[in-house]
């Protein structure tokens, strides 16, 4: 029986992998191996919460191996896939070999700077919680900072955040500092006034939200203005340094900017020779299957597949988790020595929050604004958070956040755990392993 | 009036820190400065359940200035004191200079390695959440590479958990991990039983928790075995390094090992001359002042102070709140041309946790343990934290914990913000910070 037994490896724990794994908890025939860097599922959605100080790390993970530890036909391991042997059929990880009957690729997507990776120290992108706290620290330090300034031009560059790509992401977190700015550090600070602060959204197209609905975005636009940011569209940017951004010849000093812009494709069997497309992202058969090689699938992020329009399927959640399922479907078929079914996406609509009381939202042909879409995207998010207490967590944050204004995870944590323990706060390895270090040492004389 | 005002400097937002701010708040004769390295207040007698995944850090900090935000005589202030000018009165900070007419010094301790500071990265204490993140990390990181080994002496080391002292934090560390092998983690793992894991705790004096009366120390000791903790007493370590600990002349090894040993007063102003004690706290007055420097004042870890029986006062959270008023208190008396009262330390009596269900508490005579003095400690350090948001999340988080056994913030974070976005997860740099850095790339080959 054991012998008979199909060795299933899926690797990456995001939307796709783990509902890969759930959707196959009842196939008795397959023994499954889900390998992943993190030892936590992580609710990306809601990422921006946390680096925004609204929520605790914890309160959008959990841990794998605890939603999947009943399930037994899983094995859960933390660990990093080096390369794919398609002959041989086996996963070479860091940890050794896992052969597989089938494979499904789901790990996901990272930032892309077109070329320019030299960029990255300055505008950290937004896909981990290691990113999202180093975010939270620098939009945290650059207030610290300009409260204790008395450099006028200083205080102005610390007070100005600039957030690069005008998608679901940059329009959510530069609507939250917006908001942050105005209502939650409002009173907090003695010597600068921090509603004063400013926020550019920089966005390379000709508006923000492209696969939304032109109306839905004008909407959007206007109601980020409405939280003091300003949007720049049809704004390359040329050039980002540790004074701020340059676009198309234009220079904005800023001490923040954040990364939301180009995604690429995680690398992972690059050296399959598998057909990619430009983000990087394996194209894929209809039954997401990697073409001349059935037994090797990719969702998600990772995967490129047309829908019914032609159009590329966007990176997004539901996409993911249907694309999992999907898999699971093509396993259980092919056990049942049934013809596999091609893959379709039900589109059941698409939201972006902005801020407090104010999202938008497309559900088939109706739209929705203002507070109904916000309500529309808090019960939505609510209901695909992984685990009741991280969904009770989340709600009683909201509630706390909605009738106080404050944010609750205002934090700023050092890198270095012996970073409190030295006669200086200041060590120099956090600093050389990032260029635009924010810390008090380099603020000059205050006032009293 | 505002020439009048006496300038009043407060380095350190801990317990005593926080308390003397705000028991200034009335007085409109002064103008408060709180300095601190950290932007928040942190609730250190719970530290411990963030490192042992229970709590999340946000759950026990809340920014300073929020806490203070509606109190219009104190500035907040987020830096580093360098030095102490007595002569000219004022704080070099840097920042700049800060000139006082009354100096409060409430920086705390940090660990001793009693002159072995090579121990440091193989046995992090845990004064910051920078540490008891760390802690998890590690914690955490043994029981995946624990899973994934299958070299039977490496798992022995991995599920081997020494804690270095014997006082409170010695006992809540250790009664926390023998409490999460057994509970928490028991069915999600496949190749390793977590509840095999041995949790050493080494005191080097002949019993636990010194300051307990000897009855109910000797009932921790019994709880502690009871999860699963072995003690040994009258044991002193005498090497620390990547194997594990050398104990008179013994040798366990384990791949975790946790510092609760001693601690060493802050060095500020040591180049003032103030006359200190063996672990470096500041000798002061009845009235909490440095000799002949009746405007400077040290409270909390920091100050060392004896008791009507001649002991010097503990170094915990109510010495430290009451030492903070006091501070606040005398200011007053000066202004009012009073006499300064001296300082009384009213002990209320004191508790420690061992585990679920289980503490001790001594309260004046009054003798409690087990599921009583854990209900009396919930409810004291509930009653305790700062923040109402905080109180809500806790009391959630640990009904949750009492009800699943689960614990709820069980991630493993990397300490480099660009760790996921490398091609390897396995950074050159995050390694050479910590010679102990536990890394699926050392894991030999695994079993299928």
């Amino acid at each position: 029986m054991s012998e008979a037994l199909k060795q299933v490896v899926i690797v990456g724990g995001g939307f796709a992998g783990l509902n890969a794994a759930k959707s196959l908890a009842r196939e008795k025939r397959v023994s499954i191996t889900l390998i992943d860097r993190c030892n936590h599922h992580l609710f990306q959605p809601l990422l921006y919460q946390v680096a925004m100080a609204g929520l605790s790390p914890a309160d959008i993970a959990a841990p794998l191996r605890s939603i999947l530890s009943k399930q037994k036909n899983v094995r859960v391991v933390w660990g990093d896939v080096e390369s794919i042997d398609l002959e041989a059929r086996q996963v070479e990880a860091t940890f050794g070999a896992v052969p597989y009957d089938y494979l499904l690729l789901a790990c996901g997507a990272r930032h892309s700077y077109f070329g320019h990776d030299e960029w990255e120290p300055f505008a950290p992108g937004l896909k981990t919680i290691e990113q999202a706290t180093e975010i939270r620290r620098r939009v945290l330090v650059a207030f610290e900072k300009a409260e204790l300034t008395t450099d006028l031009n200083e205080r102005r560059k610390l007070l100005t955040f600039v957030v690069v790509g005008g998608g679901p992401t940059g329009v959510e977190l530069a609507g939250a500092i917006g908001e942050m700015s105005r209502f939650t550090l409002e009173r907090d600070f003695r010597n600068i006034d921090p509603s004063l602060s400013r926020v550019i959204l920089i966005e390379a197209g000709p508006r923000l939200l492209q696969m939304f609905p032109e109306k839905l975005a004008s909407r959007a636009m206007r109601d980020l203005e409405s939280m003091g940011v300003q949007t720049w569209t049809s704004s390359r940017v040329t050039r980002i340094d540790e004074n701020g951004v340059e676009v198309s010849g234009d220079r904005i000093h800023a001490a923040t900017v954040l990364w939301a812009a180009g995604v690429q494709a995680s690398e992972i069997g690059n050296q399959t020779g598998f057909e990619r497309d430009r983000q990087g992202r394996i194209k894929v058969q209809p039954d997401l299957s990697v073409a001349a090689r059935p037994e090797v699938f990719a969702a998600g992020d990772l995967c490129s597949l047309m829908d019914q329009g032609n159009q590329p399927l966007p990176g997004i959640a539901p996409v993911a988790m249907q694309q999992g399922r999907h898999f699971a479907k093509v396993v259980t078929c092919d056990l049942n020595q049934q013809p596999r079914p091609p893959f379709h996406y039900v589109d059941k609509g698409q939201m972006a929050t902005i801020g407090r009381s104010c999202a938008i939202a497309q559900i088939g042909k109706h739209h929705l604004t203002g507070f109904p879409a916000w309500m529309a995207w808090l019960i939505v998010h609510i209901y695909f958070l992984t685990g009741f207490r991280n969904r009770i967590f989340v709600i009683i944050s909201w509630t706390w956040s909605f009738l106080t204004f404050k944010r609750g995870a205002r934090l700023i944590v050092s890198k270095n755990w012996r970073f409190y323990d030295q006669r200086s706060a200041h060590d120099p390895d956090a600093q050389s392993m990032e260029p635009t270090a924010l810390d008090p040492t380099s603020i000059e004389n205050t006032s009293k």
